[in-house]
C-alpha cells in the first residue's frame, strides 16, 4: 500500500493559500517561525507517519490489546517504537512554549501535523492526542509544581495522559458521577470510584499515566457544580520526579471494540484497595485549580478533544478517499455508457459517472471537513495571539459555536466517505486485504466518544447558539455573510454559489431564532440532531465557497478539482438541508409524541 | 441476549392483516394449506432460529472459517448442527412441490420463515438461502435427470448450492468472463477458469456442493450472448447418485471479510488439474438448458437472490432495532428536557426525543423494508398461481421493476438502522459485548453482492423502467396510485399522506419519462444511483401508506406504533426526495464533467 494517507498539496492549499498561516509569524509567539519551519514540521510528520505509523496499522487492528497473566496490558511493540520516534522528533511538545521545551508552533500547523498520524494509524495516534490535550489543560489550570511534575514528562513523551469522566451509571450525564475525593492532611486527596471508556487508560507503553479525573468532594454542591478535577497518576512520583510507588488505580478490564483497537480502552477502579500507596488503599490525587470548578477545566480538554475527534474522523475519511481514487484509476471494469464511445476494452472504473459521484462525494466530505478543522485551529491561534482583545473574544465565540459541528460533521460524513470508499472497491473493499474496511470500523467510534452526536446537537442549539443573548448565532451568520459578500463581488459562478449559501444562512438565522424563542424547551430541542446536521451542511458549504474563491482564478488540475468538488457540494449536498429546515420550522412533534409503549 | 431477532406480531400483521396471504389457500397449489399450517411453519422457524441459529452467531463471527493443513475448510460445528435441524424440519424444501418432497408453501410464507434465520444468524442462513435459489433455478430450467440427481439432495439438505458468476477480471461485467466449457464425447463438458466471491464455495458442511457456473463454449457468440450455464458438482455422483470421485474444482483461498464471516467465501479454480476426474484434469460440468442461454437462466436465480439480499439486510436491521429498543427501555441516563417535568432520577433513555427519533427511524426502515420484501414475495406467488394470465404478466412486470429496489433499499437503509442501533447503545454498541456492531458489519456486504448499488440503479432506470415501452414505469405508478385513491376515500390523515405520496409519484413519472426520452444516454444514466434512492423512498412511503390504512381504525399500541412510524416516514424521509428529484430534473452533469485527473 503506497497511497499516502493524506494530501500534502491540499494541506498547503488550506494552510497557506487559504488561511494564510504564514501571517501568524508576525505575532510575538510565532516570530521564530517561517514557512520553512512549518514545512519542515509537516514534512517530518508525513515521513514519520508513513514510515512508523502506517506500517503497523493493520497489525494493531488484528492484534488487539490484551491483559497478560501478570495483569499488565500487552500491546504490539510497534506501537511503542512509533511513539518513541514521535517523541524524539519533539512532536509531543510541538505547540507548547519554549519554557516547556516546546516548539511554540501555531495550533493550525500542529493540527495538520497530527492529522498525518491520525490518517496513518488512528489507534497509535490516540496516545499523543490525549496526552497533548491533557497537558494543555494542565498548562492552563494547574500549579507550576504540577506542571513541572506532570506536564514536562508528558511533553517528552515519557508519561501519557488520559481523561476520566464517564462512570458506569453516568455516561453522558456528568451530574450523576459518584467518584469521591476526600482531602488528606497533606493537602492531597484520596479518590474512590469507577471510571469507564478510558482511552489509553492502561498500558505499558509509557513510564507513567497521568489520569485527569472528575470527582466530587463530599459536602460540595450537588450536580455538575460540585465536580472537581484531580491529577491521579498511575505511579506516584519519587523525590526525583520519577515513577515510584504504584497508586491505587486498578485495571478492571479492557473493552473489545469494533475498531480503533490500537488505543486501549479501559474500565478503571480508583481506590478499590488493589494497591496501597503510602501503606493504605485509596487513589492519591492532586486537586487542579479550585474545588468544584472541575467541569469547566475539563471542558478545556474536552473542547480540544472534540475538535481532535473531528480531525480523526476527517483523517480516516481522507485516507480512504485517496485509496479509493487510486483503486478506481487502476481497476478496469465495464464499458463507457455513451454508445458513441463504446469500445471493446474495459475502462478504468474512474471513468464511470457513478464512481466519480462516489469519489466526488468523498472529496467534498473530507476536504470540506479538513478545511473546517483547520479553520477552527486557526481560530485557536487567533484567540491565543491576536493583538486586540475584542478580536480574541470574537474568535472564541465563533470557535465555541463551531466546535460541536467540527466534532459531529466529520464524524458523520467522513464515515460516509469510508462507506463510499468500500463501495468503490466493490467486494475487495469488504475484505481485510484492503484498508478501507478498517477505516470504516475505526471511524464509527467518532459519533460516540467525547460527547455523542445527540449531545453535540443539544450543545449547539441549547447552549452555543443561545449564549450571550444569541451572540453565538450572530457570530456565525455574520462570518458566513462576509464570505457571501466577497463571493458576490467576485461575480460569475462564485456569485451563484453565494446566493445559495446566503439563502441557507438566512434559514439558519430564522429557524434558530424561532427555536430559541420557543416557550416549550422540549419541543424546541426535540430535533436538535437534525438541526445540528442542517447547520453542519451550511457550514461546510461555506467552507467550500471559501475554497472555491481561492481556486476561482487559478489554473491546473488541482484547482479544477477544488471547483468541481465545491459544485458537487452545492448541487448534491446543500439542497438536502431544505427538507431539514422545513421540518424544524414546523417544530415537528413526531418523536416527542411517540409513546415508548408503541415500539 | 433474550431479545427475539424478529417480530412475530409484525409478520402476522403484514402477512394476514395486510397481504391476506390466507386467501392464497384457495389456489390449487396451496389448497392443502391454511392459516394454521402457515402459523405452524412460522412458529417452527422462530423456534429453530432462536434455539439453533442465534446462539452461535457471535462464535461464528469470532471463529472465521479457515483452511486446514489437509486443504479442507474448517467451520465451527454449530453451523453444521443448525443446518441439520433446519433440514430435518423440511425447510430446504418448504416452497417446492410435493413431487419433490416439498411442503408447497407460498413464497411469501417461506420468505417470512427464512427471515427468522437471517435475523438470527446471517452467516449460517447463507447456505440454505443459496441452495434454495440454486434449486429453484434448476427446477425451472434443468432436465428431469438433473433435477433428480442434484435438486432432490439439495432439498433434503444433503447437497448445498452456489452461484459462480464473477471472475477476477470481471466482477459486475459478465460480458468479460473467460471461463471456458468444452463439450466432450459423452455430452458432458470440461470447464476451466477461475471464479471468485463464491459464497458457500467450499466447506465440509454438506456432502456435496452443486456449483452453477457461467462459462463460454468456444465458438459461441461474443459478450453476454455467448454465456452458458453448467452444473459443476464438487464431487461427481456415483451410479447410486452419491458423491463419488472428486471433480476438478479446487479451493484457491478463502476471503477474510469485515462481516458475514459465517458464510465461507471462496476463490475457486475450475479445471486447473488439482484433481483428475475420470483420469484427466478438467472440471466436469453438465449443460443446463440450451447453450448460450445461461445468463437468462442465471437471472432466475439472481433475481431471487436479490430479493433475498434485501431480506437479509432487512432481517439484520430488524434484529438491531429490537435490541436497541430493549436497551433504550432499560438503560437510564439524563433527565427530562422539559423543565416542567424535571425530576431527580435519571430516566430510561427511551424517554429522550432524540433516542425516540433514532428508534422511529429504525422502525420505519426495517418495517418498511420487510413490507416491501413480503409484497414482492406475494407477487411471486401471484405470478406463479394467479388464474388469469394477464394478471400473472402484470405481477411479473411489477416484480421486475421492484426487484432492484427490494435489493438496494434495505441494503442502504437497514444498514443505517444498524448504525442507529449502535448509536442508541452509545459506547456499549461499539463493543463486541453487544450484537449490534456485528449486525452493522454483516449488513455492509449487502450493497455489494448480487449486483452493487450502482448496478441496481442502472438496472432500474436503464432497463426496468423502460421495458415494454415504459410499461414497467406505468405498472409501478398505477399500483401506487391505486393505494393513493383508497387512502383518499378513507379521508382524514390518510388522505393527507396520500396527497404527499401522489405528488412524489407524479415526480417519479415525469422525471422517469424525461430521462428515458433523453438523447444522451450517458447523461440520462449519470445519476441513476440517486434515481434509485429517490424512487426507493417513494416506494417505501407507499408501503407505509398501505400499512397506515390497515392500522388506521384499529386500537392498541401496536397499531398506534404503525401509524406513528408512517408519520415519521412521511415527515422525515419522503421530503428528502425533493432535492433528489430537483437534481435529476436538471440532468446534472457534475459527475460526468469531472475529469479523473482532477482527483
Amino acid at each position: 500500500m503506497t497511497t499516502p494517507p493524506l494530501s500534502r498539496r491540499d494541506l498547503e492549499f488550506l494552510l497557506y493559500e487559504w488561511l494564510d498561516v504564514e501571517s501568524l509569524t508576525t505575532r510575538a509567539r510565532f516570530q521564530e517561525h517561517s514557512r520553512d519551519t512549518f514545512d519542515a514540521v509537516l514534512a517530518l510528520s508525513a515521513d514519520i507517519a508513513t514510515k512508523h505509523f502506517a506500517p503497523h496499522n493493520k497489525t494493531a487492528d488484528a492484534t488487539e490489546p490484551t491483559v497478560g497473566a501478570d495483569g499488565k496490558v500487552i500491546t504490539i511493540p510497534e506501537t511503542k517504537k512509533a511513539l518513541e520516534v514521535f517523541a524524539q522528533a519533539g512532536l509531543f511538545a510541538g505547540s507548547f512554549g519554549e519554557d516547556l521545551g516546546g516548539m511554540q508552533l501555531p495550533t493550525s500547523v500542529m493540527r495538520a501535523s497530527i492529522a498525518w498520524f491520525q490518517a496513518a494509524n488512528a489507534g497509535t495516534s490516540g496516545y499523543p492526542f490525549l496526552t497533548v490535550a491533557n497537558a494543555n489543560l494542565l498548562v492552563a489550570h494547574a500549579s507550576e509544581d504540577q506542571i513541572d511534575a506532570f506536564v514536562r514528562p508528558m511533553l517528552e513523551g515519557r508519561f501519557f495522559g488520559t481523561m476520566c469522566l464517564s462512570e458506569p451509571q453516568a455516561g453522558s450525564s456528568l451530574a450523576d458521577i459518584s467518584t469521591k475525593a476526600v482531602e488528606q492532611e497533606d493537602g492531597s486527596y484520596r479518590l474512590s470510584g469507577t471510571k469507564m471508556w478510558i482511552s489509553g487508560g492502561d498500558h505499558e507503553i509509557s513510564d507513567n499515566i497521568v489520569h485527569l479525573v472528575l470527582a466530587k468532594i463530599p459536602g460540595g454542591p450537588s450536580g455538575v457544580k460540585g465536580i472537581s478535577l484531580f491529577i491521579v497518576p498511575k505511579y506516584l512520583l519519587d523525590d526525583a520526579g520519577n515513577p515510584g510507588e504504584r497508586n491505587d488505580v486498578a485495571l478492571v478490564g479492557l473493552n473489545h471494540k469494533m475498531g480503533n483497537r490500537g488505543t486501549t480502552n479501559a474500565l478503571l477502579n480508583f481506590g478499590d484497595g488493589s494497591y496501597s500507596p503510602g501503606g493504605r488503599p485509596g487513589a492519591v490525587g492532586y486537586l487542579v485549580g479550585q474545588p468544584h470548578h472541575g467541569l469547566s477545566y475539563m471542558f478545556h480538554m474536552m473542547n480540544e478533544a472534540r475538535i481532535g475527534v473531528g480531525f480523526l474522523a476527517t483523517a480516516l475519511g481522507y485516507a480512504g478517499f485517496l485509496q479509493s481514487v487510486d483503486y478506481a484509476k487502476t481497476r478496469t471494469q465495464g464499458r463507457n455508457q455513451s454508445a458513441m464511445e463504446r469500445s471493446d476494452k474495459p475502462i478504468p472504473i474512474i471513468a464511470h459517472a457513478d464512481v466519480k459521484r462516489m469519489l466526488l462525494a468523498q472529496k467534498s466530505y473530507v476536504e470540506g471537513a479538513l478545511a473546517l478543522g483547520l479553520y477552527c485551529s486557526k481560530l485557536v491561534d487567533e484567540q491565543d495571539t491576536a493583538d486586540d482583545t475584542q478580536v480574541r473574544d470574537q474568535k472564541t465565540l465563533l470557535l465555541d459555536v463551531l466546535t460541536p459541528i467540527a466534532k459531529s460533521w466529520p464524524s458523520q460524513w467522513c464515515l460516509r466517505a469510508n462507506d463510499l470508499a468500500i463501495q468503490v472497491h466493490g467486494g475487495y473493499g469488504y475484505t481485510r486485504d484492503y484498508d478501507v474496511e478498517q477505516f470504516y470500523r475505526d471511524n464509527r467510534l467518532n459519533q460516540i466518544h467525547e460527547g455523542t452526536h445527540g449531545i453535540q446537537g443539544l450543545d449547539l442549539l441549547g447552549r452555543k447558539m443561545s449564549m450571550q443573548d444569541g451572540a453565538g448565532l450572530e457570530a456565525l451568520v455574520s462570518t458566513i455573510q462576509a464570505t457571501v459578500d466577497r463571493a458576490r463581488h467576485t461575480g460569475g459562478e462564485a456569485s451563484d454559489l453565494a446566493k445559495s449559501l446566503d439563502e441557507a444562512t438566512e434559514q439558519v438565522r430564522n429557524i434558530t431564532r424561532s427555536l430559541l424563542e420557543a416557550m416549550d424547551r422540549a419541543e424546541a430541542l426535540a430535533n436538535s440532531s437534525i438541526y445540528l446536521e442542517a447547520v453542519g451542511h451550511v457550514v461546510i458549504a461555506w467552507m467550500w465557497l471559501e475554497q472555491f474563491l481561492v481556486a476561482a482564478s487559478k489554473e491546473g488540475d488541482f484547482y479544477a478539482g477544488k471547483r468541481q468538488a465545491a459544485r458537487y457540494f452545492f448541487r448534491y449536498e446543500l439542497p438536502t438541508t431544505a427538507a431539514q429546515f422545513d421540518l424544524l420550522a414546523t417544530r415537528d412533534r413526531t418523536t416527542l409524541d411517540m409513546n415508548p409503549a408503541w415500539f
